[in-house]
């Protein structure tokens, strides 16, 4: 009856899990959103992304390590009702002119997700004491932000526009 | 087998729904989240943001009624998912100092989510033509928003020193 009060730590840790499930599900799934696309720039966009993704779990690897804890996940309810989301876009909009914008809408939900993953885990390590770790969440949040911006900027310029025009 | 294949206009009220859905269920969840805060201030936060929602819904319900279509909303598994890891937090962090830091970390993960669908919504509003839409979704986006910031700076203030003091 007497356990421990969890502690910040403990919620880093757990949090640290989440994301590290998160980020090996959205290595799953980018590629299906990629299939899926038919905008050229958009399926670049979506494969830079898996790419810059095993970089993020890379370091998420890194700071187990800092923290003497063994890389792990733990399902992530969250990601996967977002990933499920992006199925359901691709079954109901496939062939559609505005598959497009659907999928960017359904990734951009997904990086909405981890930005704030990353932002609370970077607030957290900095609270702990973790300056390295607080560094390496910040690139993987730069990168988070840069990618949400570059499926906006896909959006506004054509995908929209394609999809409402033969509507 | 000769459907019309769906345009734009189909993903704007598919994403009315599930934002529908999801403030829906967000209504029955600030209230769980406000009475498992410790800090008076974070309560009074959660309180704030329901009333908002009410707003929100209602706002919905008018961009329903503009296209032309009955209010319904439709089971979104992402805003499900998010809803269960706030109430993991809740059972595995209560009576912890940190529970805080963990409601906050899971309030901003939601936050993120309606910021996601708001901005991708006005932006499809606005290339629907539907400038009175568009208007009220950057109403509600700008209160989820401020609300992701309020609980960043209630974050940073006080509840994750408070967490990580005792640990």
């Amino acid at each position: 009856m007497a356990k421990e009060p969890k502690q910040l730590e403990d919620l880093f840790h757990n949090a640290l899990r989440d994301t590290y499930y998160a980020e090996k599900k959205i290595l799953t799934t980018l590629p299906k959103l990629a299939r899926a696309a038919e905008s050229e720039d958009l399926k670049a966009a979506f494969e830079k992304h898996r790419d810059e993704t095993e970089g993020h779990v890379d370091r998420l690897e890194k700071i187990f390590a800092m923290i003497d804890k063994k890389p792990q996940g733990k399902t992530c309810p969250a990601i996967n009702g977002l990933a499920e989301e992006g199925a359901e876009i691709i079954e109901e909009f496939k062939g559609s002119p505005a598959i497009d914008a659907g999928l960017i809408g359904a990734a951009q939900a997904v990086e909405h997700y981890e930005i704030s993953r990353y932002g609370t885990l970077r607030a957290w390590a900095e609270e702990l004491g973790l300056p390295d770790a607080a560094s390496l969440l910040q690139e993987t949040l730069d990168e988070e932000e840069a990618t949400d911006e570059a499926l906006s900027t896909l959006a506004e310029s054509a995908i929209n526009r394609q999809a409402g025009s033969e509507g």
